[in-house]
């Protein structure tokens, strides 16, 4: 008798993944339904099983878990091997992790932070779901990249994520350049993360990089009771200066 | 005696908009605490009055509005008049509408779908926000956009959204060709979006001008119960078909 797959489900997580001393409230971030849902699944592929554990502790304070924190199956997504092509073990690695949705069971795809999927490894096992016939289910929750496109006011008509600029310093400038001379071409805002404790440096980079009339957007612990959402221009932001916590996600937005 | 500016508030809305007969429950798509914040605004700058109250209808079913849904303030983003550039007038209309802000009030800003000022008009409002000193506060709630990239299994690394594409045949295959090209020397994948009455001719389009290798990516009714993503390359889908509704909503990503 062959059972029917169950669904791989893309389970947003909160933002505030690393922070100390300031959460968001689950409740001002995830639905209710989508909390229930959480509460549900039993399977977990997940970016980091740890911080997997800390978000299902937290769902659990209001949507009791339908399987005890401790019985959870979590499984990490294989990390790529730097340098190496994607190879057949690769893919066997990808398609064992669908075992549970391939036996019938529902499978929660889940990230540090965010929408999982999108600016993470995740994509290649929705990838693999497809092939596999599995129906994936998106569930509704933060995207730190959307939030800050939103609230920047800058063109939400015509936007891009290109993922994370290098780091030595003068490939970094030459590709703010790039970005910058397409989104003057195109009218097109161009979304940049860093890792936190690199936001001061890619917002000297930024400041003495981009032009005087490139308008800058910086949104900093979106989601958080103290988050904030700055626009002006990049002579403006190098006049008035606003400092950047070096442990606080953000999110950079920038129109040329 | 001044008063400290209120806060514009992106307020997202669900994205069943337009559709007869289904409805996503509004619990599973936006957090209590969203429902909570909507139900204490009011006043509103909203994409669509009607649609704005058919929206606080909704809230007030669980979350009791603080105004009644009769005396709510409501008020319509100004429409850009066809081919006339912005001129004084303009920014004074963006200007008026953010009053009960500068009065001290929090002003919610609404579209008729998704999150406000993405793929909308009213990002213009939000830069008037950051000129005039008051602060962006934006909720978190659906957005279709990245629900359907996040669900395709397309690289979610690296992707753009350029808005519509031309409606007359020739100019929206000349413009498909030129996304195909950038997402192949890019690894980008490009999200498009079109009104639904149109999604079989852009289904079309697609399929017949896209190459058979490129992997395209369809999300229809995202976050209703009959929702549903299917990704696969341009020669399967050809094989197969799929009929898509012409009333629900659809996204289209690609990954050449």
């Amino acid at each position: 008798m062959s059972t029917a797959p169950g669904r791989l489900i893309l389970v947003p997580n909160t933002l505030d993944f690393g922070i100390d001393g300031e959460q968001s409230p689950l409740d001002a971030v995830l639905p209710d339904a989508v909390l229930t849902q959480a509460a549900r699944i039993s399977h977990w592929a997940a970016e980091n099983a740890k911080t997997t554990r800390a978000f299902l502790k937290r769902v659990n304070a209001s949507h009791p878990l339908a399987l005890p924190l401790q019985e959870q199956h979590i499984v990490e997504l294989p990390r790529p091997p730097k340098g190496r092509p994607a190879d057949g073990d690769d893919e066997r690695a990808w398609m064992t992790l669908l075992q549970p949705a391939l036996q019938g069971r529902d499978l929660g795809l889940i990230s540090e932070a965010g929408m999982p999927a999108v600016a993470d490894p995740g994509a290649r096992l929705v990838a693999a779901a497809h092939a596999a016939g599995i129906p994936v289910l998106p569930l509704v929750g933060p995207s730190s990249l959307l939030m800050a496109l939103a609230a920047s006011g800058l063109n939400g008509q015509s936007f891009a994520f290109v993922g994370y600029l290098p780091v030595e310093a003068a490939a970094r400038s030459s590709r703010l350049r790039e970005l910058e001379t397409r989104s003057a071409r195109e009218q097109q805002t161009q979304l940049i993360i860093e890792t936190p404790y690199r936001n001061a440096s890619l917002m000297q980079a930024l400041l003495s990089t981009l032009k005087p009339q490139t308008r800058l957007s910086i949104s900093c612990g979106l989601s958080l009771p103290s988050g904030w959402t700055h626009t002006a221009t990049v002579a403006q932001w190098n006049q008035r200066g606003r400092a950047l916590p070096d442990k606080v996600p953000a999110v950079f937005a920038l129109l040329a």
